[in-house]
């Protein structure tokens, strides 16, 4: 059986994820089962830019109107300063040719990373299969992680 | 021997301890021995509320002003808004008949979860073993952890 | 063989960094093998506080600016209070007869653990091997980093 590698994806840090997924990349290059969990802030990864919003309650409406989807808005945990920060990071990435986070999407499903979606952060906010990028793979539930992450070499919460 | 979670709660933020909890809860639940060992921030849910605090220093009492315990003053590390966001996400856990932190306290007891509060957190802060909640089953340092995490089928830092 | 200890410090908070390094102080007084590694704001841990810069560009220049290194420059995830607070819990460190980062990188260093910085991270902030500290043991990627974790009985995030 192959060695796996399972991340719990809970931060939607610009700089979180990208260190997820260098990780997730990284192991699945070295012949490793990768399984990322996605979970709570970290579900916006995992988002479409613009998903349909019908009959989710004001309160969740509210909640998302705040916390929106999608890897472009993606900010860092430090030095945001209204975008600024993460707007030089994004160029910085670029000039030293690093991946976007969407080209990071890209490589680790070629390399079979597995994407699993939260199924109580979904509830919790509204978020239906349908809002979901298509590269997800399930969704599912903390047990499937447990699972996972018990016979894993590496697990991390990121 | 059965496998082990143990799981270093370092933050106080209420998604964070969320996460914690149901990842506690969920190891319990799949007949895992299950550790939460709070340190730092963390230390702040097994606070009470108002603890008594006699003969510590200025220092620590204007620390303790601003860092606060109990679980009711845990809050969002996104969003809070003064308080808004927190609101809004309690209601929201609430109307998707999730637990709160009390009750995810209760329910992790009810399965045998174990708590340990952090030594040296606890001299840090001036907190006294008085000033914790009933639910807390022991006192111990970083060698409790070490010893415990490198038994473990699961070890997470949150 | 000993067992082994992996600590990916990916923060700059003073607090985080502390809980690192009381981790990795502990794992090697319990006679494990422990490897620390600096990637990301966590690179700052192991920077000079004045480092040469020249020959880097502008916008590296510029995030440098906001992203300086050094342990002094550390501060606390909570309660920073434009400094107050990381001043107040120095101070309250040093009452506690606590040691600071300065000391726990000497006593680390002497129980054998080894610092890692990460190549990539180094790369993208322009930062040359010369603004190192000299208790740096190597400058890897992230498949050392792997390599080393999936042996460890410990492996945490921080």
């Amino acid at each position: 059986m192959r060695e796996k590698t399972t991340l719990v994806v809970f931060s939607s840090d610009l700089d979180k994820i990208i260190a997820a997924f260098n990780i997730a990349i990284g192991s699945a290059s070295m012949d490793m089962d990768v399984t990322m969990f996605f979970t709570f802030w970290g579900l916006n990864v995992l988002r479409k830019k613009r998903s349909v919003k019908k009959h989710i309650s004001l309160l969740k409406r509210l909640l998302n109107f705040f916390n929106r989807g999608g890897v472009d808005r993606l900010k860092l945990s430090k030095f945001n300063m209204m975008g600024m920060g993460t707007y030089m990071m994004k160029l910085l990435m670029k000039k030293s040719k690093m991946p976007s986070v969407q080209e990071l999407i890209t490589l680790a499903k070629e390399l079979g990373v597995k994407f699993v979606a939260c199924s109580t952060t979904m509830e919790m906010l509204g978020v239906k299969s349908e809002d979901l990028i298509p590269e997800v793979n399930t969704i599912a539930g903390v047990s499937t992680y447990i699972s996972n992450a018990k016979q894993s070499k590496i697990n991390l919460f990121i």
